[in-house]
């Protein structure tokens, strides 16, 4: 399959390398052709890496990720183009977090809306599917690198888009029992939140490899 | 020992009965001394336990616990009355959740403050350790009720107040090894404002008995 991957960060990087691992071929996009992170990423990536524009990647990919910083995000994908966006799963794994007034960032968006909720405001015809941001990215794609059982989390308002995500994630190692659907893509709100409890239990941990497992009664 | 617990809810109740199930004496505090809940948990939960006003509660502890409605706490804390609670631990386990403008509720504070934070600075001698807001009131204080090991997380600007929490929080069944310090109170933030992901797990799973386990690697 396709995709196209917003963002050359770390993010970005390691969801894109993953997917070629899979053997997808991946364009990973940024705000100009030849930005000189993605292109040594594709030179080294194999021949189905390639780089692009943000629109370039969009336009390139069946499915969209959205992996650029959460502040930049709807900049990016009006970069990227709505064109380039409609009726495609995007997947929204960026947080709002906004660190330039200092340290620990806050969030620009919470509480009565979420990123992921502006985005699919913005581009309504985009299938928006808020997943991943929960965790490290080490994590994200390699859940193993935790041990024991732990929990991803998903929400979109498109239940097929839903179904592809979760799909997708099973391939990245998540299994089903593992894998959340909370509804609708206002649960993005929740997901998004919980960003600031995750770096207070990063900093107490003092390493990023760690997950939340959902543990519950037997019913 | 003593312990003030503020609030009739199923919070105040739960925690005030595990406490005397534990040997120790507690008043619970309400608006008016006499209150019909406070009066009927009294009158049942046998001869260590009393009920007053909020200041009557606040009085008698030598720990106190707020378990008022977040909305309504620092108008519980005024009435309980700054001199009652000097040099005190106070263990906040409120969340700020508003429900008055529908559902989901949403938090009056987040981000860039907290209520822990807020009660904190209107109580500047109190010792304040938030703890326990991220579970259901029966996990709290029996974390059996979930199977296996799972996570608790405190916080607060006087060690030694956080030690006496811990202290409690492992007799009320917590291992030693579940509780999380997150460090100083404005980790209060990300506990508070793990909130809304709460929410939308419990609507998933439809139940409340369930918490989040840290799961880690193995360094």
């Amino acid at each position: 399959m396709r995709f196209g991957v917003l963002g050359t960060g770390m993010v970005g990087h390691t969801i894109a390398t993953k997917l070629i691992s899979l053997g997808h071929e991946v364009t990973m996009g940024s705000r100009r052709a030849g930005n000189d992170k993605a292109a040594a990423w594709a030179a080294q990536a194999g021949e189905s890496a390639h780089e692009g524009s943000f629109a370039g990647a969009a336009s390139f990919g069946e499915v969209v990720v959205n992996a650029t910083a959460g502040t930049a995000s709807l900049d990016a994908l009006a970069a990227a183009e709505e064109k380039n966006l409609t009726g495609k799963v995007l997947i929204d794994v960026a947080n709002p977090l906004d660190s330039s007034t200092g340290m620990p960032p806050r969030l620009t968006v919470a509480n009565t809306d979420s990123l992921g909720e502006r985005i699919q405001r913005q581009f309504p015809d985009a299938r928006v599917v808020k997943a991943l941001n929960t965790m490290n990215c080490e994590v994200m794609v390699d859940p193993s690198r935790v041990p024991g059982s732990h929990s991803v989390f998903l929400c979109g308002n498109d239940q097929s888009a839903k179904a592809d995500v979760r799909a997708l994630l099973e391939t990245f190692g998540w299994p089903a029992g593992s894998i959340l659907d909370l509804g609708d893509l206002s649960a993005a709100r929740g997901m998004e939140m919980y960003l600031p409890l995750w770096l207070r239990i990063f900093g107490a941990l003092g390493t990023g490899r760690f997950n939340i497992a959902l543990v519950r009664d037997a019913q």
